[in-house]
């Protein structure tokens, strides 16, 4: 599978360009949810130009004692979640709907505590079979690009960031 | 006062610095806990040079109406963090070092739930007085970098990441 390097300066950028999208749908959050650990950056990044105080989940597949699991799992739930959401404009954030499996979950945990309503941001969304819709009440979902099922490689995961940015680079003037 | 513009290639690195001090040192984290927002990003890129899992702590000087305040807040706490801290040796991270509040109160909150030990790793630190003083049970305390008092302007409050990173070179050809 072709690999796909993505730069942090190209994630600031989308996230830039995923504000304004929010900001010309008049969707105003109360609130910033995270999903960890791959929500974590672009939601600090959006932080910049929402300025909306951010709250994290943390959803894993494998449990505490690091067993694998199938199926999601929460690692981390917000403290007092159903004052915190109830009534509240929700802005999920991910760094990608893959299988959409982490994002359904989520979002149906979420919707426990009464929000007013979710809206979601993801960086990427890869253009594939999903193992959930997105519920009909989800009004607004922010996509900063769209892509193939690529493998994407974030910067984060980067061992190497010089050679992370290089690789992108090429991949650009291919 | 001067401003100090850093990308997130360099913090990148710092982190990876930072990551083989931390393993020279013998210090093997179960957990890695980020103070939010600052320390999202930093504990997210240490994650993947230390292969633990993150839960997060909210700290700011608002509380959740948004009323200022002189002292920290908890705006997010670890569901659960009896549990999740007992007997555990943590590495705790921020961005930065500054008056230390936030890092000192944060400090004696977690350590009311018992864990083993705590380590500090922050990217960067404020030679400054301080308002508090680094408890003695703490061993370790790991610092990307020492600076004077100045200024320092992270890549996740740019609002143009292409302005921040040429002041940032600009500073480094003077």
């Amino acid at each position: 599978m072709e690999k796909l390097y993505i730069t942090y300066n190209q994630i600031h950028e989308t996230v830039k360009s995923l504000s304004q999208e929010i900001i010309s749908a008049d969707f105003k959050p109360d609130l910033i949810i995270a999903i960890g650990t791959g929500g974590f950056i672009p939601a600090r990044m959006i932080k910049t130009y929402l300025n909306r105080s951010i709250q994290t989940v943390g959803i894993a597949y494998y449990d505490l004692n690091n067993i694998p699991s199938e199926k999601p799992v929460i690692t981390q739930w917000l403290d007092g979640a159903d004052e915190k959401l109830k009534g509240k404009k929700i802005l999920l954030v991910d760094e990608v709907d893959d299988s959409r499996a982490t994002i359904g979950f989520c979002l149906e945990e979420l919707q426990k505590h009464d929000p007013e309503e979710i809206a979601v941001m993801v960086i990427h969304n890869k253009k594939k079979k999903k193992a959930r819709e997105i519920p009909p009440q989800i009004r607004h979902y922010f996509i900063g690009e769209n892509f193939d099922d690529q493998w994407i490689c974030y910067p984060w995961d980067a061992e190497n960031i010089a050679e992370h940015d290089s690789l992108s680079l090429q991949a650009g003037l291919e």
